[in-house]
C-alpha cells in the first residue's frame, strides 16, 4: 500500500515518521499515517540508512515547496 | 555561478562529481563541468556530508527519470 515518495503532497504541514530498516513501522504508527511511501531501491543496494533516507525525503519536501 | 541542483536537467546521461565540504572542486573540474549545482541550505545547519548530499543529487535524477 506505499506509493514512491515523490508521488506524496508534501507541500502542506507533513511529518515524516521514519521505520527501522528491518521491520519498518509499528502498526500503531501506520495505521495513524495518512500515507506510507518507499524509496525506490535500484540495483542490487540492500538498504540506505536512515540519515540518507531521512534526506531524500526531506529535501524532496523542500524542492516541492519551491 | 551555481543553482538549485532540482533545476538541474539529469534525464540524460549525467556525471555527478562532489567536492569537498570545505573547498568545493579545484578549478579542473569546475572548468569541465557543464553545471554548477548546489543543495539549498536552510536554518543554521553548516553542511551535509558527502554520502547524504549524493543521495539527495542521485535521487532527484531517479525522481526526473520516472
Amino acid at each position: 500500500d506505499s506509493s514512491a515518495y515523490y508521488d506524496c503532497d508534501m507541500t502542506g504541514p507533513t511529518a515524516i515518521v521514519m521505520g527501522t530498516e528491518a521491520t519498518g513501522l509499528t502498526e500503531p504508527w501506520r495505521q495513524a499515517a495518512d500515507a506510507h511511501v518507499l524509496i525506490p531501491m535500484l540495483g542490487r543496494l540492500d538498504s540506505l540508512n536512515v540519515s540518507v533516507s531521512a534526506a531524500i525525503l526531506l529535501y524532496e519536501a523542500v524542492r516541492q515547496r519551491q
